[in-house]
């Protein structure tokens, strides 16, 4: 057995990892307090890391990806350089050459073993080199600032979003765990979009690694939505350097999935205008591709967005969207709830709560609750995530970049 | 050779119909002027007539087409039956009887040969009965009121959608091709979205009739998006009396093309809050799949129609749609055009005007244009039709219905 407990300061906890960031000119923006968050950070490890990733689906990789991939498998590294503001996409070779360019400078400050970049911002400009190397100079590559880190990646993000958990076994050993992420829509093409940055000093099995990663990225950021867009610059790195010398392959796994999970939720929860979180849960589908249809049609739909931002209990748009989804299902059959109250059943021995309008719009005022969804041909599930759809996304959208 | 000409009052010009409409308090929110447009309206024929329809691929069919459906195939009929505010959609067995409930009653009126209805509005519940009922005693089924029936089958529409081409062949003979549609969004599940109706004193046989509306939905409804959303209830249906007793096939493609398409045009100009209409012409594609699926990927992108409301020339949201789409690509081979304006090429051959933000700019404010993507790998063509996405849009659906 193991037990979770979580600490602040997130990825200051984890033994043998630097981090730090500063502003060189790329955000120009200050906060209200009129400070500035960093625009290039970088996450240090003192010994080379076992690393792996999982990036976007996007055939147009940004080039920070490309540069990733050209590595041997199974690769080895000390240094992670982020920036934000410039997704560094849809440049060609000319931007990984400008990646290469970028660590030939760095190497002169800090010792390197395989660095790899990320970016995030706008796509189609090469990178501002200038600037960034303007930022080895005065990085302190002995840092420990995981928030100013955590708070240098966020674009459209309206907070910061870290973690992180120390998990104990029963004999008294432990290790960390700890991340943290960008991303206020899922998928945000124009803005680089979701990153988030995994680090634990457990000494954890290459194979593992990359298993236990793929569970956890399917069952969190796999499953929400925000606009249903896919950016070039979408990644999800998970770096080990085994300092703690512990390891336990459950717990490693519950607390893995516990980091991606909540880091998703906040995700959603930092949706671009996003006032509320629902879950959409289908349940009894013919097949798990149908559950995962008709939950990932809901959470995308428009009609379903706006109606849960007023706050509409129009289960006939919940309806359509599963009928529009393309899987097998049958009016007679459907049932719907929203949390617990039944909306929508043509079986005679269902009762409709007579007030089911007026309980569904309390429901729907709270800003996180389920809609399930019961296809009434078969046993399988998924749930999906997503949030409603209101003016201030338009605004956020028309407004970003200039 | 033939002539096509435009006349006024629409469905009135095509001999042998009649139609017309009257409010009997399904609508209940008053014109600006104080007037009340229809709710329940009728489009008759003095002799039987072929029909042919497409309908929604949505599985939930509204209960008026799985009545139509229920005809025997080729079918005629001399009469149809409108109302809106209410779609007698996911009512189940009830919602079909509820059909021929009405047209018992009906038939005590007016003579009918299977008679069909087209209904529009939100899913989930019964037809009242008791007020459609009403109508029929006001009915003058002999009336030629088309403007009047036009008015009657707008929900959230802001403008009727009426046309009526004459069709005059060499030989001085002619037929008439009118249509009425409705429609705000190409597909809005809970307002019933888009019905098209078009009647034609043409001599055509029912093979043309089955091919040739193929041929024009194609080519135009399925063609636009507003939100990417399929409706219970999308119905397009093409009446043919004979009346006139002409025809000629190449003629009747053409006026039927232009007819369908100037429709769909109005839809897509009156979607749901949209300033501008943009038409997403992919070329060069591998395949005609390719060509499709990045196109409608275009039109229904959230950030690519947010971008558009924003008049933000941020071709990285374009790139990042296509390569989210899943066809075969590549950023080297790829160029985007603004109308006529060069904005993204890897060519070193081809040259970005140094203005080409200004100029982008400018084009982008005009109510139509062309984003013209050219994959570079093949010679398949397809062209879809979008608008942007502007707060209006949230403000209608998140209102609708309450």
């Amino acid at each position: 057995m193991f037990q979770i407990l979580s600490l602040k300061n997130g990825l200051d906890n984890v033994s043998g990892f630097f981090s730090g960031s500063i502003n060189v000119g790329l955000r120009t923006k200050p906060n209200d307090d009129g400070s500035f968050d960093g625009d290039v950070a970088f996450i240090r490890s003192e010994v080379s890391c076992d690393i792996v990733a999982r990036f976007t689906t996007n055939t147009f990789q940004a080039a920070p990806i490309k540069h990733f991939l050209k590595y041997p498998a199974s690769f080895k590294t000390d240094f992670i350089l982020i920036n934000a503001k410039n997704a560094n996409a849809m440049t060609g070779a000319k931007g990984i050459e400008d990646i290469d360019t970028l660590f030939s400078s760095l190497k002169e400050k800090v010792s390197l073993t395989n660095p790899i970049m990320s970016s995030t911002g706008v796509i189609g400009y090469r990178l501002p080199l200038d600037k960034i190397t303007y930022a080895f100079d005065k990085f302190d590559f002995n840092s420990q600032n995981g928030e100013q880190t955590a708070r240098a990646i966020m674009t459209t993000d309206s907070f910061k979003k870290e973690i992180c958990f120390k998990v104990t076994m029963d004999d008294g050993s432990s290790f960390h765990i700890a991340a943290i992420a960008k991303g206020a829509g899922m998928i945000n093409p124009a803005m680089a979009t979701m990153l988030c940055f995994i680090t634990t000093d457990a000494i954890i099995p290459r194979d593992d690694m990359e298993e236990l990663l793929g569970v956890a990225t399917e069952q969190s950021f796999n499953r929400i939505s925000v606009d249903g867009d896919t950016s070039t610059n979408d990644s999800v790195f998970l770096m080990a350097n085994g300092a703690s010398g512990n390891y336990n392959k459950e717990a490693f796994k519950e607390a893995l999935n516990k980091i991606t999970f909540e880091l998703a939720m906040m995700i959603l929860r930092d949706g671009e205008g996003a006032t509320k979180v629902v879950a959409f849960e289908v349940n009894g589908a013919a097949s798990i591709e149908d559950a995962k249809k008709a939950s990932m049609c809901l959470s995308n739909s428009l009609l379903v967005k706006t109606a849960l931002f007023g706050e509409d209990p129009n289960w006939g748009r919940i309806a359509s969207t599963i009928g529009a989804s393309g899987i097998d299902c049958d009016e007679d059959k459907l049932t719907i709830h929203y949390d617990d109250l039944l909306i929508y059943s043509r079986n005679e021995n269902s009762i409709i709560d007579i007030d089911w309008e007026e309980k569904a719009y309390k429901i729907m005022k709270q800003d996180s609750f389920k809609i399930i969804c019961n296809i009434g041909l078969g046993t399988s599930s998924y749930t999906s995530y997503g949030c409603d759809l209101s003016y201030e996304y338009v605004k956020i959208n028309a407004e970003y970049r200039s």
